[in-house]
């Protein structure tokens, strides 16, 4: 068992990562492919599964070797039915049985669980965390993620919405419209998309100069990248920008230090480049 | 052993509430005595144990029907040592061996908890809970306490402050003084003396008028069960105090919520009278 793998796979929308860990949790061989998202959906698990096999091959292993796959999926996840709930938001169908169809096309147990709850128990294994057991994980990228471990353990939450951090309301008279149907959540402040609303709303002010204007000029648009950058370069308007962002963020994660006095709050940052991870 | 009964001990500042109950967690007997200060607090736990006896002469049973004590205290607990911290605040000596002198006074296993964490406990075994094992429980008082349990165990955290909600910031900007040294946390808001605050500026608005206005002028100065009163009689001045405070409270508990998905969040009102749990 000990010289045995696990594979691990991050689902995304657009691209899927793969790797090979040894069981101490060190990545032996990393990969990705294109998630293909056409047709509903159908061609996800079959992808993953010729993948793991041609991986296989290249590196001259069997399955044998493999003990089972642990997957992060982008949405919530039923943990009985191992069902990605609102799948649907992806192109894929809806109540997408993840589970169930890559255990048939890869003959491997299959675990899944929120890719947000992922990053958390990751961090805890072999990151930031460090070996804390009680342990707040926030993953700011187009969207914001969230996972909370309490005694080394998952808070699932009474319907799996456990972590849901994003959507924690932090201007809670106005606020922007929420992707999910709220106005105010942190979620449309402190990830990419918020950073780059707020940006583009300091740019369009009567004035407005710098570093950040310039890109906008040059490229016709603005990342969150971008914003950070100027950030560095002490452009002003990006202070602003992100002054705000920040301040927003720590009175949401001040409220959850006080809710469970975890050991670490572990922030990671996924903007503009994929696989860079901050 | 299931015809025992269990010690129950609401250590408060000012009253002390105890109980024998069974292993079924029914109340057979309860009673109250006045909680001794003096003397950095060195007659609690003597007064504790001579109630204990003369309570099991009164009721004609030995020490031998109690299988120990369980008490909550009104502070932060090291769980290891069973010390009260802070307890300086309430007149007796700081870092108080509550737990050590209460085993030495009656010669029974004691168990001692923050008094908001035995609030949830008790909710979650014989109250509002209802076996829900996730589970969130609001007390609000003179100030605001929390405790919350995930997956039927007590959110202690790394350094046994979990659950201390009421020092959640609820106004990021300005927002008034709080005990803990902060500001704009939802204990200064949604307290007892949060309540009376907020009525008291509203009162001294010019033109201020009404049944509180009323209770001001009568009684010389008004209680937040006033305003609470009022509010039942749809006096306008109680009703935007009230409205201030559920805004504010509900603002804190939905993000509560998005974090943990609780199944329950049980609040536990106590203004005014003491006894009055409602």
């Amino acid at each position: 068992m000990q010289d045995k793998w696990i594979v691990g796979v991050d689902l995304g929308g657009t691209t899927t990562k793969l790797a090979f860990i040894n069981m101490d949790g060190d990545i032996i061989h990393k990969w990705e492919i294109k998630t293909d998202n056409s047709d509903e959906g159908k061609n996800i698990t079959i992808n993953i599964a010729k993948s793991i096999d041609q991986k296989l091959e290249e590196v001259e292993m069997t399955k044998h070797k493999l003990v089972g796959i642990g997957m992060g999926a982008p949405g919530p996840v039923n943990y009985d039915t191992g069902v990605i709930l609102n799948a649907v938001n992806l192109g894929w169908r809806d109540s997408f049985p993840l589970r169930d169809l890559l255990e048939t096309e890869t003959s491997l147990p299959v675990y899944i669980d929120n890719d947000a709850n992922c990053a958390a128990l990751g961090e805890m294994w072999k990151g930031a965390g460090n070996g804390a057991k009680d342990l707040v994980c926030v993953t700011l990228g187009t969207g914001i993620g969230g996972g909370v471990i309490i005694n080394g353990e998952i808070v699932k939450g009474v319907n799996g919405a456990g972590g849901e951090i994003g959507h924690i309301t932090a201007i809670p008279i106005g606020g922007s419209q929420c992707n999910c149907g709220k106005k105010g959540c942190i979620e449309t402040i402190a990830s990419a998309t918020g950073i780059v609303r707020q940006a583009n709303e300091e740019l369009l002010k009567e004035g407005a100069c710098g570093e950040l204007k310039e890109i906008l000029h040059q490229s016709g648009a603005i990342t969150a990248k971008d914003v950070m950058d100027c950030v560095s370069n002490r452009d002003p308007l990006a202070e602003k920008v992100m002054e705000n962002v920040s301040f927003y963020l720590g009175f949401v994660l001040a409220g959850i230090a006080n809710t469970l006095n975890p050991e670490k709050i572990v922030l990671g940052v996924v903007f503009q480049e994929p696989g860079k991870y901050c």
